[in-house]
Formats: C-alpha cells, structure tokens, sequence
C-alpha cells in the first residue's frame, strides 16, 4: 500500500504472537541479558516469579507481526522513528499477544512523492490485558501516478 | 549500580558491535522481514544499493551493549519506556557501531527504595556518523540501606 491508501484511524488487525520460553530466553541472551530474562533460578526468587521477556522482544515480535501482514513491503523508503514505547504489563512465557495496529499520522514530504507514515501498535495478551504500545514513524511512497504532484 | 549510585550526565563508554550480513538478514527474518532488510537483490536494485538493517536491529544490538557493561542487572524492577528512537543514517553489513549511554534522568518514586532511571543511548558508526540515538527508562532499586528514607 502506498501513502494515497492510508487514512488516519485505519485500523489493521494483525493476528498473534506467542512468546516461548526458549525464544525469550535466545533473545534475550542476545540483545538484553539481564538475569530476570535469562536466569530462571533468579527469576523464581524475584517479584515476577518467573522469567519475562524482554521489553525489547516484545517490541520486535509485536512490530513483526505488523510486518507480516504486508501493507507495506517496497513502498518503505526507510524507517525514521519510535516513540512512547511503553511496557505496561509483564511479558510470560507461553503469553499469546493479539496485535493491532492504527494509522496515526500522515504527512506529505515537502518532497513530492513520499510521506511520513505514523503507527501505532498494540498487543494484548490473553488476560485481554494490554502489555505495550508502541508508536512508529517511516517515510513512505505515494502511488507512482500521484508522486509528481 | 543502585538509583543512588547515578548522576545527570553520567556517561558510559559500551564498547562496539559489528552489524554482519548474516545476523541482519537472520533478525529482519524474524522480525522485520521488508525486502531491504532480507532480499539482497531488490536491495541491490534500491536507492541504498544493497541490505541495511532493521532500525529494530539496530536498536536492539545497541541496547545490549549497554546491558552487557553490567551497570545494571539485579536492580532492575522492570523497563518502562522508550521514547525519541531516531533512526539517522541506514547501518549496513560489517559496519562497526560505537555505543555511548547517558544518564538523563533520575526521578525517586513515590514509593520508597526505587526510583525511575533514565538513560540516552547513541551509536556511532565507523565514519563517525551518529547512526542512531534512544532514550529509555526503567525502574530501578536504590541501595538498601537507602530504602527506608
């Protein structure tokens, strides 16, 4: 889809993710080893009780199932921003995350042709309770036909 | 480090991470799958000339260099936020980012023995272009001995 097919408040419902245990922990032990991620024992003794995911996992497996739904593919010029990322719930293992996603922000390039796109998403495990939202901007195409005016 | 151990404009050299070919298509796969970040021949065919990497990536290999300087692990209570993630120049394969973080925030919770803990992240490639900056918060314990004031 180009930046002419969205409107603001277009919502897109993008399916679910489940969190597992082996992913969180590979994540995590990658890009963010902090022992409440990686380290059961630790994690048994603490206020969780258990391991949770990463807040940044969560993200990438969130934005990811927006990526796969393949609204937009080669009309990304490139990615600009994230805001008000927010982790309001933990993350468990075996947590399935429904995943949403609304148009908030359109607006045309002084350049013609392209537009910054704005989302936001957001997932709710199954407790219907919403663990984060997240807000990101690209700057995107316009319809070819469109893109010189 | 405990809440009380930081200062406003405390700065903390993470070291560098190399952004290789293959984790860039192998994250994007997971996780952000747009034909620039996974197909090497319509990249090739882009305005970039070949695969760049995921911002999520990017912000992702960048955040655990700070976590693996140990600043911060058992103190941690949980992430809250990221916010004014900016996404300045593509990162592309074999490209060398040096990670910076500083402390930007330091507010005591109302309840006892945590405060909110805010730190600005910046990674540098090797031509000494800021690549990308993030700003994150968490809440995090002060000492224990502190706790009870």
């Amino acid at each position: 889809m180009y930046f002419d097919d969205f409107y603001i408040g277009q919502y897109f419902e993008c399916g679910t993710v489940t969190m597992t245990e082996a992913e969180i922990i590979e994540f995590a032990g990658r890009y963010d080893p902090l022992p409440i991620h990686v380290d059961k024992e630790f994690a048994r003794r603490s206020h969780f009780n258990d391991i949770i995911a990463s807040g940044f996992h969560t993200l990438c497996a969130v934005w990811g199932q927006w990526v796969i739904q393949k609204k937009l593919t080669h009309e990304v010029i490139g990615g600009l921003s994230i805001d008000n990322a927010k982790w309001l719930v933990p993350v468990r293992p075996n947590d399935t995350l429904a995943v949403g996603a609304e148009v908030i922000r359109l607006v045309p390039s002084k350049k013609a042709g392209r537009g910054v796109f704005g989302l936001k998403v957001t997932a709710v495990n199954q407790k219907e309770q919403i663990v984060m939202t997240v807000e990101a901007s690209a700057l995107i195409k316009c319809r070819p036909e469109s893109a010189a005016y």
